[in-house]
């Protein structure tokens, strides 16, 4: 694999430049809003990360010509929906994690009912957002749409159902494992890279045969994205990962590491990058910062 | 106060049958979610209730002349707003409460995990009935914005903070008390039961003459229901509330009675309901539903 070239990387960081000062303008909220649940909704929505979902928005927005400007919002709304299930999956109830990217989780740091309330007023921001700010309404109801699919019980919400109850499913053999797996995160993380990447084409008025191209670009990313967490749970250090390791072992969840085991989970999570490049590669190089950004995560488990 | 006519009463009733049946239509999952899941979203959402905001959307929207059909996923999406906002109000982290309608509480029939994920679920389904089911999509994205915003953190989901601290609160005097309680009820119960109609008459084409009489109705109707919900925990018999009472009091929670009195109270929840009918005077006789519910809410202490 190449190196990222230098205008892409200037261009991702632009882009992150632009997405925090986009979350820090919709995330305000007027005075009614109590102001200990205002600050703990800040906190778990500008928390430092690496923005992977609204910069699928913008890349794919760009690589469709359109206008980051108009892509923003719909940036903020896909980071406030994986902001609210990150609060949401971390309570005790759930995964029970104390360390998010480094700090306490959103229920450590204030309580669990107000973590609850943090995730459920995030994801009402996300589609208030969308609905206000994305125009023509049209486009706008069909992003709350898309949006409202990938975050839902046959999206997200089930794939984390399904992740919570995965310590007890028996698997006939690796390749029903690996299947069993992929149906769950294509759903818990797949969803959302997905729809990211659908959202930024929408609104610059993507054709059909680019949102097919995206979608396969999404599905082995979102699914390449969840081998290198895997991995990084067995063998990453804490400093660099940002939330306590070896859980997923702890809880008797099925891993790609614990089914494939380490090496033929990287080679899986390189053939998965392969995968998403090739499925733009109609785009040519106006796709050059995807491909970028599919090698990241890709090296995410070096 | 007269009795509600039958014709009223009848049409009371058949948007109680259209609305189950709707209910019963758009909670429907495909495959890709967990049976589970699903399992504890239908036992939430189509749980018997008085499905009090989804008649607000249908009787607004008649008042204002629209097509009933055309506002039935709006109906439908404020009740889901509704059933995952008392899921996850019953969690043990927020109000813990071991039973709703009658039944246990979703936490207590399956897990804490399942309840939380059944209201994320809830939530992202209201935003994509509305967006997918609502005509034209310009209607759509303004109805979702709405709605949204009386969800969200300076609505719904901050009088739910609010009230959770309210057991802190120190009142200078009963003027103030009764101002801090009004401030949260106005956003907790107020807010969606304000953005029901709102939406009815949207759907309808309503002008802003008729949201703003809407408005105030719906205003002084949800603090009516909150009067008469505080007098209900005192007053109420378990049985005829499907809840275990007392529990305001236990908490510490400020409350109507325990500010005004009982008498004061059933007085306050009086002049509500006068308040409500006036505000809608207005549309004349085609208002009868709206006056014969806001009777029925003023009843539900006595």
């Amino acid at each position: 694999m190449t190196s990222p070239t230098t205008t892409s990387l200037e261009l991702s960081q632009s882009f992150r430049q632009q997405i925090d000062a986009a979350l820090e303008r919709f995330v305000v909220f007027d005075s009614d809003c109590p102001s200990t649940l205002r600050e703990a909704i800040a906190y778990s929505l500008l928390a430092p990360g690496k923005r992977l979902r609204p910069q699928l928005v913008l890349m794919a927005n760009q690589v469709c010509g359109g206008d980051i400007e108009a892509a923003l919002p719909a940036a903020v709304a896909v980071e406030m929906i994986h902001a609210y299930s990150l609060v949401h999956d971390d309570l005790p109830a759930m995964d029970d994690d104390d360390l998010r990217r480094g700090r306490p989780t959103c229920h450590n740091k204030f309580d669990e009912a107000t973590a609850i309330l943090v995730g459920d007023a995030l994801q009402a921001r996300a589609f208030e957002v969308l609905a206000t700010e994305v125009s023509p309404p049209a486009v706008a109801a069909r992003c709350c749409a898309e949006l409202a699919a990938a975050a839902g019980a046959s999206a997200l919400v089930g794939g984390q159902a399904d992740d919570l109850s995965s310590q007890f499913f028996q698997a006939r053999d690796e390749q029903h494992a690996v299947e069993q797996l992929e149906l769950i995160h294509r759903r818990k993380t797949g969803a959302l890279f997905r729809v990211s990447l659908r959202l930024g084409a929408i609104i610059a008025g993507a054709g059909e045969d680019q949102l097919a191209a995206l979608d396969a670009y999404g599905e082995n990313l979102g699914l390449a994205f969840q081998v290198t967490d895997d991995l990084l749970d067995v063998a990453g250090s804490e400093n660099n990962v940002g939330k306590r390791l070896g859980k997923d072992n702890e809880r008797g969840k099925t891993t790609y590491p614990a089914v494939l085991g380490i090496d033929n989970s990287r080679q899986r999570a390189a053939d998965l990058i392969v995968g998403a490049c090739e499925a733009i590669e109609s785009f040519g190089e106006a796709a050059a910062p995807l491909r970028d950004l599919a090698r990241f995560v890709g090296r995410r488990n070096k």
